[in-house]
């Protein structure tokens, strides 16, 4: 139905917002065009996984993170499911274990069950991460273990990297292989003053992401040892994500990890900053309080429907979009994602604090 | 090992040919370039199979082909894995029937027996095409009968349209589902002088390709009656199909399938030319002897090395590539695949005739 005169949605705001606190600005085609712009017309496609394109950028993440291979997917969704599914095969075992919001069980409609009949055991409560003790306490034989760095769906929050070690050391003494959603590897590196190679020799298997914090157009990499990497090539070629041409994912993951893989520290930074004054204001505190990454979540202690009138009115008495997509929490209670990229670093001081002023104000 | 004066390979010749008999050109970045220069900077990215980008395109594809709705699919593989899933399920029966060198059957790592334990029964023998008596003669109980038009692996032949009127009417009586692996659909429609969607009107789910005779980067659309592509969508996210963003393989299959699907007749008129120059030559023959689409094979009968010491010769001598992939058929002959696109058009007559000259010459 046609209302002309309806109020615009938070999301409708958001995307007309002149500063947004979030993000690296819009999705839009000139993304891909940017990207783009910097390579020869005459470079050859890839071709079903072969050829320059594809190698060369395989080559560098293999070694950015001190793993023997890497393969390049459309998507984390394939990659992590096929890394799980060798790992049940190598065991001969078909239960692997991770974290009750773990992407796998609340994002892929079931597919590592529906095409895997792989059966995942939830270790910890779905608030908290994942502890040594969840791990030694599991009554199941499973093949692999999946950690989440950081794990998004409570704010991206952190394991110590003492606990990282005695995690790995226990699954490398009881044969269990150990997998990281490093969807936002990248993220959390300034956080544990580690190298990626450092994070990752404690796993078997990585999987990255090339459009959370790196903002490229989609596309991911799994890495681990030939032998993993070759099996999970043929994978690739099941699920029909070996395409003919992956290059738009492969050169715009690329340009875009050159361009932000050192940025993170300032988005870390930038994080801990903005939390701080959300934390100030009235009614609204974020989770973790002190971020470990670039991302936290913010939780609002008041109903959604107040809250969406509230960050509405922010937008247009001073411009600025704190987000699109509040979540209600519960009855009286909502939260939103905040991940900091290069879209921060644009506003000015006092167009920020003016927002919080008002923000604070409306949440009263 | 480096051989500076090593002789270059037929492939090598090829990609450096000044003509080629078939194709659309190279696959280079610039012809994804070609496709965004048309599009505005500021147009937003699909969000996980939503947006106009998206919907519009599904919209025009499934009015083209005459069906309820469709859904853009990164490629052919994970599209067709899945209409075969959606009929097993739907029919409660876990088998299929198709051609025994379907793309399923020997491209797909037996994807569709590892992910859904679909047991293929192989229809024909490979030299053949599918007829109704195959179908009619079929022992087991299965849920989808799989056709192919044009067959391929075999040189691209073609049922006639009366006979794939009697396996469609014939499947509808006994309850089977019947799916077009149509990747070269558009390239059929010459021959039969129907429309798409007449075509299309005989099967329940139809799989369409951008990059083979259209010439696009990648991409796939599946086509069929709402709650087939519906549940189509769910089995995309369950496969890692259903990317953030799909837009560069949408909009270059949109602009070339709007530069190209008008010249199908030009391409298949330009195939029954040339097959005639094949056949004509020495120890040269076409399957089908006349091309019923825009695609053919060359049946050479000398062995491999021979054929393409000829071919390199050819190419020398008058600077055209007639293929770059020769493939053994037994130890005495050997074939090539032939798909004629925008190449063809842009060789002078008399270079074409010489190079047919100095083929026959060295093939006697």
């Amino acid at each position: 139905m046609y209302t002309p005169n309806a109020e615009p949605s938070l999301s409708e705001v958001f995307s007309l917002a002149k500063y947004r606190v979030g993000g690296n600005g819009s999705r839009n085609i000139g993304v891909l065009k940017a990207a783009l712009e910097q390579v020869d017309d005459h470079i050859e496609s890839d071709i079903y996984g072969t050829g320059g394109v594809i190698e060369q950028f395989q080559e560098k993440i293999a070694k950015f993170l001190g793993k023997e291979n890497a393969v390049f997917f459309p998507s984390g969704t394939m990659a992590q499911q096929i890394a799980l599914r060798i790992w049940c095969d190598e065991l001969g075992v078909n239960k692997v274990a991770y974290h009750p919001l773990c992407h796998l069980e609340i994002h892929e409609q079931d597919g590592l069950k529906r095409l895997h009949h792989i059966e995942p055991i939830l270790l910890s409560d779905k608030d908290h991460l994942i502890t040594l003790s969840d791990v030694q306490n599991l009554q199941e034989n499973i093949a692999c273990l999946l950690i989440e760095l950081p794990q998004r769906e409570i704010g991206g929050q952190l394991s110590e990297y003492s606990e990282l070690v005695e995690i790995s050391r226990y699954c490398r003494d009881k044969g269990i292989k150990l997998h990281l959603d490093g969807a936002r590897l990248f993220e959390v590196l300034p956080y544990y003053q580690k190298t990626a190679a450092e994070i990752c020799e404690l796993f078997d298997s990585v999987y990255v992401s090339f459009y959370k914090g790196i903002g490229g157009i989609a596309g991911a990499m799994l890495v681990g040892n030939e032998t993993f990497t070759a099996e999970s090539k043929i994978w690739k070629r099941r699920y029909g994500g070996d395409l003919i041409s992956l290059y738009p994912y492969i050169i715009s993951s690329e340009y875009y990890f050159n361009l932000r893989v050192g940025r993170m520290e300032e988005y870390y930074k930038a994080a801990k900053r903005l939390a701080e004054k959300f934390n100030r204001s009235c009614n609204i505190e974020t989770r973790p309080r002190v971020p470990v990454s670039n991302m936290f979540h913010v939780m609002f202690s008041a109903p959604k429907e107040k809250v969406e009138k509230a960050l509405i009115q922010v937008y247009k008495e001073n411009g600025i979009g704190i987000t699109g997509n509040l979540r209600e929490y519960t009855d009286t209670t909502c939260y939103c994602e905040i991940s900091i990229g290069d879209q921060y670093g644009m506003i000015p001081d006092e167009v920020l604090d003016t927002a919080f002023t008002l923000l604070d104000g409306k949440m009263k």
